[in-house]
C-alpha cells in the first residue's frame, strides 16, 4: 500500500470535522474559521525517547502522543480545536499498524471534540509523532500563560501525583508487582493498583475541562505536569518572576504511589514531585478564589483540587518536606 | 548543554513577533490573534528520506524544511504567519549545529515575514524537522483549494519546472557537472547554471506572493509542485473533479534542464514532468483572467506565468508530447 491509499483509508476513519473546520485533511493545507485567540502548541514523541514499542500497544502510542499535545491547551484554559498530525512509519511497521496508532488518536479526538485536520506521512528510521494541537479562545484575555503568578497566590495541583512515575516503575520491572504489598490492614486491590498506576503512564488524560474552569475561576498562571512538578515549577515561576514554596507533605498522592516507592526503595514524595507525566495542572490563584476553583471542578465531576504552596516575593522553588529539609525540584531535559 | 539553556539560546535568535502573536516561544503553548479564516499545513523533513547531510549544509537543511512548509501556504493564497518547530536532534549533531540549521530556518522567517512561535526540541535517531506553517487570510472565501477547477479553465504554472531534478542530478553525481554542455553557439556560463540548478534542489523558493496574486486574479484551484507536475496535477484533477490535459511542449524549462538531462541520458520533459520539488504552482484559472495573473505577477517582479494546459470535463491527467504521443505522469510516493 502507498502513502496515498493509505491516507485515504486514514480519512475514511475520521470523524465528522468540527463546525470550525472548512476544509479538512487532503488539500494543501487545512482552512479554520477562527474568531478570537488561537493557541498552538507542538509535541514530539519518538520511539526509544518518549516510549518504548514492547511496553505500549501502537494504539496507546498514539493515543498519549495526542493526550500530551492537548495537555498544552489544557494548561493555557483553551478549548481543543484541530490536530496536524506527522507520523514517521519505520520500515517495521506496516500498514494495519499504522491504522492502529492511528485509531488510538482518533478515539482520543473524538473524546475531546478534536478534528484531525491534516497531517503528513513519510518514512523515518523510527516511530515517530509530531503533534500541533490547535486550541481556541474567545479572547487572548481568556487564557492563562505561565507568566501571572503573583506573590501571595496560592498553588494548587488537580488531581493525583505520582501516579505515572509508579506506572513507569511497574513496566521497568514487572516482578516489582508482584513485591509492593498494601499497608497492613488496607483494604487493596493490588492487581487493580498496578493496572491503574500503569494506566496513568500509558493513557494520561489531558485536563481540558480542568483547565477552562481554572481559568475561570481567576487562575493567574498554569502549566502542565510533564517534566515533573519541580521542574515545572521552576518554569512557572522563572516566566512568572516569583518564587514558589511547595509543601511536600501536602502533595496528593496517587493510589499505590506510597506501596510502589516501598517495594522500589524509592521516596513516594520524590515520585510526587520529580516523576514526569502526570499531567495534572499547577495553577496559581488568589487565595480567596480557591473554593470557587475546587467547586467548578467538582461539579463538572473532576478531580479535586489540592493546595500544594504558595508564591512570595523572590525566586525558585523550594520542596519543604514534611519533617524539615527540603527537595531538590528535579525536572526532565529532552536531550539527555 | 542542555535542553533548556540550547531553547533559550534559539529564543535571543529569533526575529521580533509579527503583530498577531501575543505570546510567543516560551510557554505551553502560543497565543496568534485571528480574526478570519487560519490556513494550517505540517511537513516531515528527515534525513535520509526527504534530504542528505552531505549535500546540503545545516542551514540550507533549516530553510528547505520551512520554505516547503510555506510553499502549501502559497497554494492557498495565504498570508504567512506562524511557524512551529520540532526538531529531533541526532547524537552527532552538536548544539551549534542544531543553531546552523535554525539560523537557516530563521533568516527565511524573517524573509517572508513569518513568526518562529513555538516549538519542541528532542532526541531522535536522525536529523529530523517538522513544521506547521500557519497563514492567515480574512475569510475563507479568499482562498483556494485543489478542488474548484471547471472546464474550460486555463492551467498554468509560475516560474520554471525542471530545475530541481536537474539540480539532484548534479547533487547525484558531480562529475555530471563536468560532462554537460552547453548548446553549440549558446552564450552559457556552465557552472554558473550548476549553481542554479543545485540552488534551486537545495534553496527553493515558496511562491507566497504568486499565491496570492494568482488567488486575486481568480485563481480557481492550486497546488505547489511537490511531487511532480505529473502527480500534482493527478491530486488537482482528482480534487476537482475534472480532467487535465498538459501540453508538454508548452513546459516553461529552467535553463540548463536540457543540458544536464542530455548529459545523463534523460528526457528533459520527464523532468519537467515529473521531477519534483520545484515548489512552483500549479493554478487553474478561467482563460480571460490569465492576462490579469500575468500581470500582476509581472509588476511584482515575480517569475513568467505559463499557460500548460487547460481542464476539460473528465478525469485523470494527459501529458501530450509535442510530437505525439503521451508522458505517463509520475508523482513521488513518500513511502515508497
Amino acid at each position: 500500500m502507498g502513502e496515498f491509499e493509505l491516507l485515504a483509508r486514514v480519512r475514511e476513519r475520521l470523524p465528522p470535522a468540527g463546525p470550525r473546520v472548512r476544509l479538512g485533511s487532503g488539500d494543501d493545507a487545512a482552512i479554520v474559521i477562527a474568531d478570537g485567540a488561537t493557541v498552538t502548541s507542538v509535541d514530539a514523541s519518538i520511539d526509544g525517547v518518549h516510549f518504548r514499542r514492547d511496553w505500549m500497544s501502537l494504539a496507546q502510542i498514539g493515543r498519549k502522543a495526542l493526550a500530551v499535545a492537548l495537555s498544552d491547551l489544557a494548561a493555557m484554559g483553551a478549548e481543543p480545536g484541530e490536530a496536524y498530525v506527522v507520523l514517521g512509519v519505520p520500515a517495521d511497521l506496516d500498514e494495519d499498524g499504522c491504522l492502529e496508532l492511528l485509531d488510538g488518536l482518533v478515539a482520543l479526538a473524538a473524546e475531546t471534540g478534536t478534528t484531525v485536520a491534516g497531517g503528513d506521512l513519510t518514512r523515518a528510521p523510527a516511530l515517530s509523532l509530531a503533534i500541533t494541537a490547535v486550541g481556541h479562545a474567545a479572547a487572548p484575555e481568556r487564557l492563562v500563560s505561565r507568566g501571572g503568578a503573583r506573590p501571595g497566590d496560592s498553588l494548587v495541583v488537580t488531581g493525583e501525583l505520582g501516579g505515572a512515575a509508579a506506572g513507569l516503575l511497574l513496566l521497568e520491572d514487572p516482578g516489582a508487582r508482584s513485591t509492593f504489598e498494601p499497608h497492613s490492614g488496607q483494604k487493596y486491590d493490588r492487581n487493580a493498583s498496578a493496572e491503574a498506576l500503569s494506566a496513568r503512564y500509558l493513557e494520561p488524560e489531558a485536563r481540558l475541562d480542568e483547565g477552562r474552569a481554572l481559568a475561570a475561576a481567576g487562575a493567574t498562571a498554569m502549566i502542565d505536569l510533564s517534566d515533573g512538578l519541580g521542574g515545572d515549577a521552576r518554569h512557572l515561576a522563572a516566566a512568572s518572576g516569583v518564587g514558589l514554596r511547595i509543601e511536600a507533605g501536602s502533595l496528593p498522592l496517587a493510589a499505590g504511589v506510597a506501596e510502589v516507592a516501598a517495594a522500589a526503595g524509592r521516596d513516594p514524595l520524590q515520585l510526587a514531585a520529580s516523576g514526569g507525566e502526570d499531567y495534572e495542572l499547577l495553577a496559581a490563584l488568589p487565595p480567596e478564589r480557591f473554593d470557587e476553583a475546587a467547586a467548578a471542578l467538582a461539579s463538572a465531576g473532576g478531580p479535586p483540587l489540592t493546595r500544594v504552596g504558595a508564591a512570595f516575593a523572590g525566586s525558585g522553588v523550594e520542596i519543604r518536606l514534611p519533617g524539615g529539609g527540603s527537595l531538590e525540584p528535579e525536572g526532565f531535559d529532552q536531550l539527555s
